[in-house]
C-alpha cells in the first residue's frame, strides 16, 4: 500500500530512561524505541518502522516523547493506546495516540521543545529523586542563574554548547524560554527552544550551576556563546536530571486527521 | 561503659524500600537495618546494635523511620548524619540525627504512626510513580471510600485487619485519621494509630478499594470490624504503594538530651 493510503498515528509516551540507551535502536543496548517496536510487533503482527521526535540519551526521561509510524491496521486509536499499555514494561506508557495527517513527521513537524533539567540542591541526597536529579550540595543562587539565563534567550549559533560527537551542520537555534525555579530542595531548570543540539541541555544546565558557585561570571554567557568554544562553557550535567518535558507541534500538522473523514460521510 | 552512660542517638530516615526486604535484619536478604549496622561500623569502627521503630515488610518505603542506639563516640550529631548521608547507598538517607534521654527507645516510646498507601487510578500507570503506588486502573469513587473511611476511626480490636503470621497477642488499636484524597491519578490514603498489626494499612486500604468496587458495602466496615475474620475485609494490597510516614513521640521522650547537658555548665 503506498505510503499516503495508510493512516499515520502519532502516539505520545512517558518514560523512565533509567534502563533504556536512550531512544534510537542500537545493537547491543536495550533502547525505547526497539520497546515501542517490539509492542507493536506483538500488537499488530508485523514490525513497523517508527518516527520519534528526538534522539535521547541513555539514562535520558520523558515526560512527552512523540513518535509516529503508517500503518494499514484497523485497530481504533484508544485501543491501540490500551494495547501498548498492556504490553509496555512498567517504565514506558502511552499517554495519547490519534490519527494525524499523512504528511505529519514527529522530527520534521516539530516547531519546538521544552526539557527541564532537575537538581536535588540539598546537602543529603533524597531516595526517590536520586535517580530523577543531579545531586548538588552546594546551595545554588537561583536569582544568580536566572540573571545569567536571560544571555541564552533569542537565536545564537550554541556550538559552545553542544557536544563533540554531534553530526548537527547548522548550530544556529532560538531559545525562547530559560527560567529556574526553587521548590524547597528541588531546582527546576526549564528551556524551550525550536530545537537542541547534541547535549546541549545539559551543557546549558552546567553552566548556570558553575555561574552559581562562581566559575562562570553571571555575565560571562554572552561572551562563551559568541566565543563558540565548548571548553569555556560549564561541565555536562548527568543525564538522570533530564526530562523531555512537551513537544511542540502546529495546529495544522497536528490536527486530526480521522475527522475531516468522518465529516465527509 | 554501662548504657546509661551512653549517648543515645535518634536517627531519622528515608528510604526507598524497592531493593531491601524490610528493616529486621535476616538471612540471605538485604535489609535496611543491616544496611544501616554496616554504615555505621564504618563510620564508628564498632558495629552497634540499634533499635528501629518498627519492622517494615519488603519493597515497603519510609518517607520517616526511626532507629535508635547508645553509643560512647564522641562525634557530633550533624557530622554523623553527613558522614551517613556519604556512606549510604542513594536509596537510604539520614534527615536529622538528634541526642536524646538514655531510656528513649524508638519502637516502645513510640506515641503513634503515620502511613500513606499511595495508588494510581488511572488506566494507564505511570513509569516513574509504578514502584511507589498500587495500579487501579478502575475508577475509584473516593467519598463511598470517606463514607466508609470514618467506621474506622476510634478503638476497636483490628483482627479482622491483621494478617496471619503476627505475633501480636493485643489486637486492639486506635485509629485517629483516616482520610482518603485525591490530586488528579493518585489517591492518597492516609492513616494514623497508636499502632498497627501485621499488614493492617495494606489491608484497610484493601478494604476501602473492595467498597469503591461494590465488593464490601460502604457501611459494612463495622460489622467486619466487629467480625473479627479476616476473610470478610479486603485484600491485602502490595507493599510498594506503602510509606511509613511520620513517627510520633511525646516531647518528654523526644527532647533533645544535649540541650540540659549544656544548660547545666
Amino acid at each position: 500500500m503506498p505510503e499516503d493510503k495508510l493512516r499515520n498515528i502519532l502516539v505520545s509516551l512517558r518514560f523512565d530512561g533509567t534502563a533504556y540507551h536512550g531512544w534510537q535502536v542500537q545493537s547491543n543496548a536495550v533502547t525505547v524505541q526497539e520497546t515501542v517496536q517490539d509492542t507493536l510487533e506483538k500488537i499488530l503482527k508485523y514490525r513497523p518502522s517508527v518516527v520519534g521526535c528526538s534522539r535521547t540519551d541513555a539514562g535520558v526521561h520523558a515526560n512527552e516523547f512523540c513518535f509516529n509510524f503508517h500503518t494499514s491496521a484497523a485497530i481504533p486509536c484508544d485501543r491501540l493506546r490500551r494495547a501498548l499499555n498492556s504490553n509496555f514494561p512498567y517504565d514506558v506508557a502511552a499517554i495519547s495516540c490519534r490519527e494525524v495527517p499523512g504528511a505529519f513527521h514527529a522530527r520534521y513537524s516539530a516547531v519546538g521543545k521544552e526539557y527541564i533539567y532537575k537538581i536535588w540542591n540539598s546537602d543529603a541526597r533524597d531516595p526517590f529523586m536520586n535517580p530523577y536529579s543531579f545531586f548538588c550540595p552546594r546551595r545554588l543562587d537561583t536569582e544568580l542563574m536566572t540573571r545569567a539565563a536571560r544571555d541564552f534567550l533569542g537565536t545564537h549559533d550554541f556550538s559552545a554548547f553542544c557536544a563533540s560527537g554531534s553530526d548537527a551542520e547548522d548550530t544556529v537555534r532560538t531559545v525562547s524560554l530559560l527560567d529556574i525555579e526553587r521548590s524547597g530542595p528541588l531546582v527546576t531548570v526549564r528551556i524551550r527552544a525550536d530545537g537542541f543540539l547534541y547535549n546541549m541541555v545539559r551543557i546549558i544546565a552546567g553552566t548556570l550551576v558553575a555561574v552559581s558557585q562562581g566559575r562562570i561570571a553571571p555575565d560571562g554567557v554572552s561572551e562563551i556563546i559568541t566565543g563558540g568554544r565548548r571548553v569555556p562553557a560549564g561541565q555536562t550535567l548527568p543525564a538522570c536530571g533530564l526530562f523531555l518535558n512537551r513537544v511542540f507541534y502546529d495546529a495544522a500538522s497536528y490536527a486530526d486527521a480521522s475527522r475531516p473523514e468522518k465529516n465527509r460521510a
